[in-house]
């Protein structure tokens, strides 16, 4: 043998060498040298073997031998809220499941499990380096690069209390430890993540800004991710999304920016200017129906765009395969132009230009000597590959494009040590991780089938609620004329009207029935009016209205039990998927309110006028009391109250106006 | 042992059996028990073990238990063409490289080896059942009987020559014995597949709807798959695809229509009506950028909607696991609704009524009794599908349509017959296949590499070309003043101006340059202008132009050689994505032609004025020849015409206007 040849680690040769540098330079018969887990040359495997006496030869046959692939975008540890709620809208999904479930269960153990699972499953799909951005980042970190992985971890910086910070200074303080403990890793980047505009504040903005550049950070974040995100940063700031970061200082951090859904032209091209990294991640903005980045333009303009998988709880893989694949086809189908992002710049996104948009491109992405040996072998000898084509260099970036799946990823190494070898994990206990995942599941699933019970769990679950059980004591009439009613109301005697508290309303009432609760829930909301007519302000809230069997009758007049009361800060279609009702029934009304006192009790006196469905004017006397005793006393004054206003109270409704409407069955 | 239990063949057990059934329901210990091919009875394990005495059992274990995947549309053949080229537009793709290569390699041969391929893909992810259209379909029926799969195998129907019939009344014939000799086979249902409304004829429409109504056979058909298809529909018939197929009796059929892409609200409601089903295609759609079928409001609207792969050439796979994916992601996606095609929906357009699309709704697509036993195992156990929860039934759909792979699949009964059990394939010899898939795609790649040799042979490749090769004679001269130039020819006592055929043109030419290739592909585009300068007519031409090494000068005068002549029946963005030429240029002008006699010779004289690039105006003097030497002879009088006009043949330029502008490098 040549004894002038270098001493290597390793080389590693194969049939098809992709190399993914800026010339897109392959090989047939190719190699890579590594030494010190850093490539040291690349070419001809025959003249590689020339040049070089490695410790290891490793020949991968047919297998196409190709950087390691870069998932630009994810959350590791949601691995384990993989498929706890589907096919659901973005706030329902968010707000209904994964935060509350998040804040019960979101621990050190939980980003830990949820890490590896989530490196296990990455491995075997040919990811070598990810980009995450969780709590308990410094976990994630560990984790990850226990199981030799390498990745961009950032930790999350939110306004509100997080699972791992009580507010967001101890977030940041945390965040400066973080960054300073991890600084030159061989595996782990640190970086800092102010989750999202609408998440965060300017101040938090500009502090993230600056603690990145201190510590030459990258400085992940969410924008554009919405239409809705885009309305509401123009309706509270007067510009869309990507200007108001600007001007808070995250455009001058090595930023890279997760989905840009919704950004335009001139956005696109001060992100291409400031060097920020898109990172695009089709699955999760089709399956929560965010809409379909402008990629093509974005790569027209200059911009590097990795792709991401996003977290498993909106997508609900990591399977960067199925992203890339996904990537081409949206870009074709939505700009019907079958020409847009044809395969080799797609595997180009996924390696050297998605390594390049987290700002790791110095490190990995291609096989290039000086960077790290992050590379796997692919066989793309299946059937569901076959046949190969020879001309034009071959078609290996259209089959791993269109035809090859994750896993016929067969090997993976990162940083120049074996992860995989032939399907075999080396660096995780799979079978270990699966089962404890499995009793995780099952506290998640006890938590929320508890919490499923009964809608009353649901509505605790959501939060904002006060919980305030009192009884209602309430005769409903219906009556000829209400002008004349008015009238008596407001001149007899016996009745005293409070000063300055007549209300006039337009309401709108939803009633949800579930067919396995004897409970209804009602949503209302209020649009206060002025003399004119004119709404001037508008409320909503949620009642729980206890059954009717509950309810009883003093003198012909109903006592009822109302639970419980919220803040309705959601829209009508967020409750409406959120408590999937079974019967939904509407009642709209004109109501104009008085407080009296009678007999030293006082009373809310309603004049309803239903206009859906049309039934006519009703008169609602009302009062509340937490004791249901005192509820039947006051029930005899109410019915005497009715009887000074001229009014039988045989005519009693006895039920409320939701059990005059059929409503609609779901 | 109960002795009264009834015989079986077999009792299939899984931990969790999803039936797909109407209901929906499903089985924890569940199990299906299988008499000669048929399911006699599915329900829980320990009944169906009480009441039935099987010759064999089977416990699945962990695996799901489920009703095998149908393909709704593909072209099992074409999957020999898999990847043959990408990321082209449709007619590009189809025109200029699937054609081609179908006219020379389709055969009874090529069509066995593809559907065995396509046979053992669809087997490893799960189909049981595919409705198929292609040529030499009785070969597609026989091999995939052969290997045990369920069918619907339709005959293509075209009103060109196709690889298997010279005319399409050849074609109706053969499908009349085709449909007779197949009725009533255990596995394959024969039918008739006019193969699209723009490639057929009302008469042929028509008559392939008589057939398929006299055999009661389903019918396939592409419809309504581009905007442009709608467009040219409007155009020719003055109404869309499905009216105009309506009036061919095609809806009278049992029908099943692929794409549907570009429906209007009235054309479902008629397809729903007329209980067409609907096959989606998602993959096929977005890749050649035709859009996304409306399959949301289809559902809606009561048609049967099954989900299809299309052929390999367009996918390029046949993974029903991405196909439910993309189909679920689309619908959330273009609708901007999360909610839209929730995952258990989606799995059943991939099973049950996946098969009532295909009009095979009473033969396969649940687990019910009377249906064939059709059934695959999917392993959900995997890193990817972990974890898994149990409330609301469990999460088993949307583990099939967001996580899992099409690999899950482990086990395969088609008809009682199990055709893969632990991935091992029991009926093809994957190995032997995938060789002769190698041997056949060499002498494809052999074929277009020779065919891509040349601008030559591409131009040939797409047909509709004249080869004359000829010797054109030609001055050029730079003019100050037309109009003068104009009179002198048009009153010169020496010249005769034939009458009628003075033409006044507006030509658009663009050049291609091929920096391998010595010769000029130029696209002229020719308006003709009435008196008023109003284009009345247009025609496209496509001329090869000899290099300028082989053009020669005899006496100041151009002799050049131009081979080729093709009509130009495509679009420029067509040509350009063909060729891929390396330099495009453009010129555009006014064109004035006369054709004159002078000195016994017919000359074409042509007063041009340049527009783009300005290059001022030209008088051409120019003569054809068959012979070199006549050409020269030509040539001499040429010089002397220019005399006469007063020009001077010094100033002749010597070249084309294409060598005074510099194109646009690509």
């Amino acid at each position: 043998m040549n004894e002038n040849r270098m001493t290597i680690d390793l080389l590693i040769c194969a049939d098809t060498l992709l190399t993914c540098n800026s010339q897109w330079q392959s090989f047939s018969d190719g190699a890579v040298a590594v030494k010190d887990g850093v490539i040291v040359a690349v070419g001809e495997k025959k003249a590689l073997q020339a040049q070089y006496a490695a410790a290891e030869t490793r020949d991968l046959g047919k297998r196409v031998l190709m950087p390691g692939l870069v998932n630009s975008h994810t959350h590791v540890p949601m691995n384990l809220l993989r498929g706890l709620s589907d096919d659901l809208r973005l706030d329902v999904w968010l707000l209904g499941y994964i935060m509350p479930v998040e804040r019960q269960f979101v621990t050190p153990e939980m980003c830990e499990l949820g890490t590896a699972l989530a490196c296990a499953e990455m491995i075997r799909s040919g990811v070598t380096t990810f980009a995450d951005m969780y709590y308990f980042e410094d976990v994630v970190a560990k984790t990850t690069a226990s199981a030799g992985l390498r990745a961009l971890a950032c930790e999350s910086i939110l306004k509100f209390p997080s699972p791992d910070a009580a507010s967001w200074e101890d977030s940041l303080a945390f965040t400066r430890d973080y960054l300073q403990k991890w600084q030159n890793h061989p595996l782990i980047v640190p970086g800092i993540a102010p989750h999202a505009p609408y998440t965060t504040t300017a101040e938090i903005l500009q502090a993230c800004s600056e603690l990145a550049l201190e510590f030459n950070a990258p400085l992940q974040i969410h924008l554009a991710e919405t239409e809705f995100e885009v309305q509401n940063c123009r309706k509270e700031h007067g510009m869309p999304v990507i200007p108001w970061v600007k001007k808070n200082r995250i455009l001058e951090a090595k930023t890279l920016a997760a989905h840009c859904v919704w950004v335009d032209e001139d956005e696109i091209k001060r992100m291409a200017q400031a060097g920020v990294g898109v990172l695009h991640n089709p699955t999760s903005n089709l399956k929560l129906g965010s809409g379909v980045a402008p990629i093509a333009r974005m790569l027209d303009l200059g911009v590097n765009v990795g792709i991401g998988t996003d977290g498993a709880a909106s997508n609900n893989d990591l399977d960067m395969f199925e992203e890339m694949r996904l990537a081409a086809l949206v870009a074709k189908g939505w700009g019907r132009n079958p020409t847009a992002l044809p395969a080799q710049q797609v595997v180009g996104m996924a390696t050297r230009m998605g390594a390049a948009s987290i700002h790791m491109g110095q490190l990995t992405g291609s096989l290039e000597v000086g960077k790290r040996a992050d590379m796997i072998a692919v066989d793309l000898t299946g059937v569901h590959n076959s046949p190969t084509w020879q001309r034009n260099g071959g078609n290996a970036y259209a089959q791993l494009v269109y035809s090859a799946k994750s896993t016929d990823v067969t090997d993976v190494m990162v940083n120049g040590k074996w992860l995989m070898c032939n399907h075999q994990l080396l660096t995780l206990d799979e079978k270990a991780l699966l089962q404890e995942a499995e009793s995780f599941a099952r506290k998640v699933d006890h938590f929320l089938i508890e919490r499923e019970q009964s809608v009353f769990n649901k509505l605790v679950a959501i939060g904002s609620t006060i919980e305030q059980e009192y009884y209602e004591v309430q005769a409903k009439l219906p009556i000829e004329n209400p002008k004349g009613i008015i009238a008596k109301l407001t001149s007899s005697e016996q009745i005293t009207i409070q000063p300055n508290r007549y209300t006039h309303y337009r309401q709108y009432d939803t009633y949800y029935h579930f067919s396995a609760e004897t409970e209804i829930l009602r949503i209302r909301s209020d649009e206060k009016l002025d003399e004119k007519g004119i709404p001037v302000s508008e409320r909503t809230r949620l009642t729980l209205i206890g059954p009717s069997s509950e309810r009883e009758e003093a003198g012909g007049i109903l006592v009822s039990r109302s639970r419980f009361l919220a803040q309705g800060t959601h829209s009508l279609r967020f409750y409406r998927e959120y408590f999937r009702p079974d019967r939904v029934s509407e009642v709209e009304k004109d109501r104009k309110r008085w407080y009296v006192v009678f007999k030293g009790i006082e009373f809310a006196v309603n004049v309803d006028e239903i206009s859906r469905p049309a039934l006519g004017a009703y008169l609602e006397v009302k009062c509340r009391t937490w004791s249901k005793r005192d509820a039947k006393d006051k029930a005899h004054a109410a019915a005497e109250l009715l009887q000074v206003l001229g009014l039988t109270v045989g005519n009693n409704l006895g039920k409320d106006y939701v059990d005059l409407v059929e409503g609609q069955v779901l």
